[in-house]
């Protein structure tokens, strides 16, 4: 049995709804301006005092990592359970949740890295992404859907690329969709 | 008959040398490095004073807007040139082309428009670009080659943005590949 820390289950019951408050706020402040949001407002939103805020995220970063890891592990346990009628549709369906999450904004991954220092948080999540999604492209090749020529890593940055296309989602969805198209296994 | 400015014939040709040889220093340096290249540097390395430099270009932005306007040109003149043996290899052939351009780099337009101010050069040549390949595009849509759900202005967009990939040309010549394939007319 692990030890436990000696804490009234009723605090602790507390403290975990504290985290998932602040977490639930910020969570689509995240997805909509990647970051943006002051550790102010979060507070606000969330309905908690700034210190009971910097008890859970000590400052942006925190928070800002702590959302995006969230988001990769969400990711990784879909590469298991997507669904789909053929390993090829598992694998384009899976990077069309990719491309909608968060965690394939370059605008996310550079405030990420540039201004807060998380790089390590960054490339874990890319090797995590890798690892996740490597069976799914290895079913889809092998079931002959999908191309060879193109290793998942190409993959990632074809749809993080199109995936910094500005515009409106209907200018920006035939793009990726025509991309994903020519990941089908070519005849001859 | 158009008049003539009274300029003696050799000193016009000495001009047009100087101006050749200027743009001939700058072009792989502007396609290399996006116009990061000094106005010294130019100078020096076309062998022309700074006179008979600042003359031709009054500054770094009239000598990249010629840079681009010239590969514009070519573009828009390659479109009616290209070799294939259907309209839609030669829709492909032409993208490879704008591809390769340093006129799809963001990070030139990136220069141009932000540090420069040449947004109405830049904003003409996409225009231009547009008119141009238009056709190509219409002609390989009813050979029912290339799929009708993407304007010109969002094939544009997709090479643009995959040609902001970081990395080796082997990396990076296979995603661009797989997504022109994906412009495909697809069956059914």
């Amino acid at each position: 049995m692990p030890p436990e820390t000696p804490q009234p289950p009723l605090r602790r019951a507390d403290a975990e709804r504290n985290r998932e408050k602040i977490l639930a706020v910020a969570r689509p402040a995240f997805a909509a301006a990647g970051g943006d949001v002051s550790m102010a407002e979060v507070a606000r939103r969330a309905g908690v005092g700034m210190a009971t805020l910097y008890r859970n995220f000590p400052g942006r970063r925190e928070l800002l990592e702590a959302l995006y890891t969230e988001e990769v592990d969400a990711l990784c346990a879909a590469a298991g359970s997507v669904a789909g009628e053929s390993a090829g549709e598992r694998f384009i369906a899976w990077l069309n949740r990719f491309a909608a999450s968060p965690v394939s904004s370059r605008h996310i991954a550079r405030e990420l890295i540039e201004n807060l220092g998380g790089e390590s948080v960054f490339n874990d999540s890319r090797s995590r992404l890798l690892s996740a999604g490597g069976p799914l492209l290895k079913a889809a090749q092998d079931s002959g859907e999908i191309r060879r020529d193109l290793k998942l890593d190409q993959v990632f940055s074809m749809v993080i690329a199109l995936g910094s296309i500005p515009g409106a989602p209907r200018y920006r969805a035939p793009i990726l969709r025509a991309a994903l198209d020519g990941l089908a296994a070519r005849p001859e």
